[in-house]
């Protein structure tokens, strides 16, 4: 892979859409700019690129074994993390009192996007230990934050999050892992954990889990869940590594994708002598673990994103290089063959995987903007409205791309035909990868209730009609642009159709009929995320078309080539939203009503 | 895996809906009944279970080895297929007289889908020697028949079709490989031919290619090609086997799925003695090849089917067995777990596959039986009729489950969460090896520009009339049944827009828009599929509201599932034709016109 993003899109997305530049307005970040910016994205993508993008494909065809009870990998992934931890890559969004950046989020963000799509797998390793480090800065204790965080920091410790049990996946309710308090004020841990990305690697001097479990005695369900630090290794009183704290490895899990990181079933407390420090107050501990998650959950949306982006851009290139057959109307066979990307069914695919991956990048950062504003402001009712959209985006954020970037992926092997599907091109490898992200950090359909079962309907839809506005002014401004009449008006018949699907089925959650307001759950998610992207191209295309008019040379195209990708999501995609909302509208309880002796 | 079909389905599709018992009504049949039928059908599934689906994992993590100039491969794949050939099974339909079952077409695809959905890549080998000893039937001398398909239907010679080069994969006008006449009528080979699946293993005494290459001097691009017998290993006058014809496996291609089945680049004739033996006459290589070609792509959507149908099936007996959750208005956290069948969007992944997989084989099924019935018939125009019809559903039964089988395999990966994404569980390498479907004999690109562009301009649409008509005659006999009016009134609307849109596109085509016609011919194959899986699902229905009456037990619920997936694909998957439809209309133009430099 020679690059995982257009450098241009991000910089137009970045500074032209999303205006990060205004930011410095703020005092933390005031004394950045643009230039400063790019310097950091800049020697981010020669890292991503030199160490990272490398051994995708060896750390692909060589998953890590577990040896001796320990995990055995290839050496280059542990070189490229030291060069990201030198770099102080993970401290991008840290006061600079940390030792950190102290960026902005939409361009940490920015920063992670391009090593996921260097590498998804080597990146998992720091994103999971800086998102458990986010979740102690906001609820560790000050002994916790010097023991654990601090060398967290410091590129020592990793972090993972353990949520799922072999029998309980997505149902958190049901997990069985005990906390027994101590004399001490610790907690004895003993359960399993299945499904733990990062949970075991000689990558770092020890690994600092973030562990769900239950004081016995406690309420049952999710609120008898208390959050607790389980260090893999412990640790003494004057913070030197030690002995073990009866952490075992079980067993690794055997991927179709991501393969280079661990994945991993673990034994707390086999021999009795697992201690877990209680985080936060107890019972507490599922609301403490949305923190990471919520972050996670967009994380997972960045990195679908960035798989598929990079497999547009592998198959673009591909596509203008490749001669072969004619155009459909100049049959002459002693012709010479033209590049491929002059088919018409090439192009619908190239065009189809911009408009996801572009369009899902702009939801990303976007929410990682939302959230900058939030934490910055001093204004109260802007937090609070920029949180409470960030809430209602955050399962989009996480489900769309996840579903239409594995799509792209798709597409690309498509492009490239047998070449695409065999393991000497990255296309085949970015598809399986991808494939993991409708299912990790709570499944699609997982999202689909969080959307409309909670997301929709809190606060009376307040965040629901938060959005609204939001694209009610996206509008007003697209309107000065005449040459984009039609996307407006599409833009509006979108809106005043998911308005009424929602009043309806909010309607119907009223009259109690619960089973089915969420029957097709999943159909309003792809319904609102087809929204929300043709917003998202909206914004796009309305600076796209304000810019154009001056625009020379690769500028034009390029603008021209965003305008085109609106012209095709409002064309090609957004009217699938027609049958989505009448099926919904309809509350059509087909999946209900089939016996199960029928399947 | 414990079974790859639903047997109650199969028998329903064949006997039922296909009613293929009245095939003994044919000479060649009459020996033949539904009883023999089973017989057939039963040992084949026991040996597709025993010898095939046993190795299927095997197969996929052990893939075959190109080891000095030889491929080396699990030994479980020569076993499998000694007792396939041993069981007669390559001869199904073959006539008594060669030692085969003479059985219907229809049947042997239906013990040809069994295999398939236990173990695509151990039955390619045998499936593609089928093929390839069709063509030889049809086009071979006597002389070649006994030279080369004697032996291949005594098991001992296996078959390939080589068509691809690296340099032209779709593109055949642009192939290089030389015929040079020799003067013993033989011609010498040269030339490199890519993506040749089961093209080099030690799995039979000789490989008997089918190779297109062209004659120096003939016409230029597909005019110009001949087709020639090019066995691995040359066979004396007396039929021995002996020496190297001067094949040699240039390298294997490692692919994402499928791997079992070894894909090969083979350079003919690098030392100047590779002979080749022309088959038919010069230049008409091409359609010859598209009598295997036509063939294989039904061979394709049926194996796409049936791994979509594997997938369904494990996806369906892990939903009812895994525990997970509550109803979503039963929240007491101690009350237990329901089986995750009980969650709407878990039966919404289900009935969709139900959907897809059961629709498919439905298509699949009808077309073998047009051929049955097209060979077997002294009618002329009833033959006419069904080989017209037979070549305007070829590009759909190819595309159609390739794309929504696959689909179907994501859904299975999906209801197991994480446990689908393993390689302990069967679906991730039934995704895998289901992604090459929509990529080989043909991508579904060009089979949307064989649909429009070619079979619905036949004979001024007349195979599109007599589709019409078909879907006319299953919409009167659907009107006997009040149960079904939504769906005739549905079906009705879909054939109303797809002729809409025919005529829009066919004008569009008569009046020189050649570009236009033609930009967006995959939404066709789409729309058309859509309208095409809708006439199967009411085909199916129709039968089930006749039979569900007086049905008890589990036929009353295997019909309300007919039923209730009929209902599904009508309100979950016919209306996506709207926006298609909406589209093709509109003879939008926006892959065309997107410059290319704005990618």
């Amino acid at each position: 892979m020679e690059r995982v993003i257009n450098r241009r899109d991000l910089s137009f997305q970045l500074y032209d859409v999303l205006d990060v530049a205004s930011l410095s307005a703020y005092p933390r970040f005031s004394e950045h700019d643009k230039a400063s910016y790019e310097a950091v994205i800049d020697a981010a993508e020669r890292l991503a690129m030199d160490k990272f993008a490398d051994h995708a494909h060896k750390a692909d065809e060589n998953e890590p074994q577990y040896e001796n009870g320990r995990v055995v990998m290839i050496p280059e992934v542990k070189e490229a993390l030291s060069h990201y931890l030198a770099g102080g890559f993970h401290l991008a969004h840290r006061d600079e009192s940390e030792g950190g950046m102290q960026l902005p989020l939409v361009i940490s963000q920015a920063i992670a996007a391009i090593f996921t799509g260097a590498n998804a797998s080597t990146t998992a390793y720091p994103f999971l230990t800086i998102a458990a480090a986010n979740l102690l800065s906001a609820y560790g204790s000050d002994a916790q934050k010097e023991k654990f965080l601090k060398p967290m920091l410091e590129g020592r410790f990793f972090g993972t999050m353990c949520l799922s049990e072999p029998q309980a996946g997505s149902s958190l309710a049901d997990i069985r892992t005990k906390a027994t308090p101590l004399p001490d004020g610790s907690y004895a841990i003993k359960g399993t954990k299945m499904w733990i990305s990062a949970g075991d690697h000689d990558l770092a001097e020890n690994i600092v889990h973030l562990v769900l479990a239950k004081i016995p005695g406690g309420p049952e369900g999710v609120k008898g869940i208390s959050l607790f630090i389980v260090p893999k290794y412990q640790v003494d009183d004057e913070d030197r590594v030690g002995d073990s704290n009866d952490v075992a490895l079980a067993g690794l899990n055997h991927k179709m994708g991501y393969r280079g990181t661990t994945n991993c079933m673990l034994n707390f407390g086999e021999n009795d002598a697992c201690r877990g420090y209680l985080v936060g107050v107890v019972h507490h501990g599922l609301g403490y673990m949305f923190h990471m998650m919520n972050e996670a959950r967009i994380g997972v949306g960045l990195g679908a994103t960035m798989m598929g982006y990079a497999g547009y851009l592998a198959s673009l290139d591909y596509a203008k290089q490749r001669p072969q057959g004619r155009p459909v109307d100049a049959k002459d066979p002693a012709s010479p063959p033209v590049p491929i990307i002059a088919h018409a069914d090439v192009r619908r695919m190239l065009l189809a995987q911009k408009s996801y991956v572009e369009g899902a990048l702009s939801l990303c950062l976007y929410c990682a903007r939302l959230l900058d504003e939030a934490q910055q402001t001093e204004d109260a009712d802007t937090k609070k409205r920029n949180l409470l959209l960030l809430d209602l985006l955050t399962p989009i954020a996480k489900a769309w791309p996840s579903e239409f970037c594995l799509e792209a992926n798709k597409l690309g092997i498509q492009i490239l035909g047998g070449y695409g599907y065999t393991r000497d091109y990255p296309l085949e490898r970015l598809y399986r990868d991808n494939r993991l992200n409708p299912i990790h950090e709570g499944t699609n359909g997982i999202q689909s209730l969080d959307l409309l079962g909670r997301k929709v309907m809190a606060e009376k839809g307040l965040a629901f009609r938060l959005m609204m506005e939001r694209i009610g002014d996206a509008i007003g401004e697209a309107k000065a642009y005449p040459v984009l009449e039609e996307q407006v008006a599409a833009m509006q018949g979108a809106v005043d159709l998911l308005s009424r699907v929602t009043v309806k089925l909010v309607t119907a959650a009223h009259e109690g009929k619960t089973e089915a307001f969420l029957a097709n759950s999943h159909e309003y998610l792809l319904l609102m995320g087809h929204v929300v992207m043709a917003w998202m191209w909206l914004r796009q295309a309305t600076v796209a078309a304000a810019k154009i008019t001056d625009a020379v040379g690769d500028d034009r195209s390029f603008f021209a080539g965003k305008l085109m990708a609106t012209r095709y999501f409002f064309t090609h995609e957004l009217p699938k939203t027609g049958p989505q909302a009448a099926l919904l509208a309809s509350l059509d309880t087909t999946v209900l009503d089939m016996p199960n002796e029928g399947f």
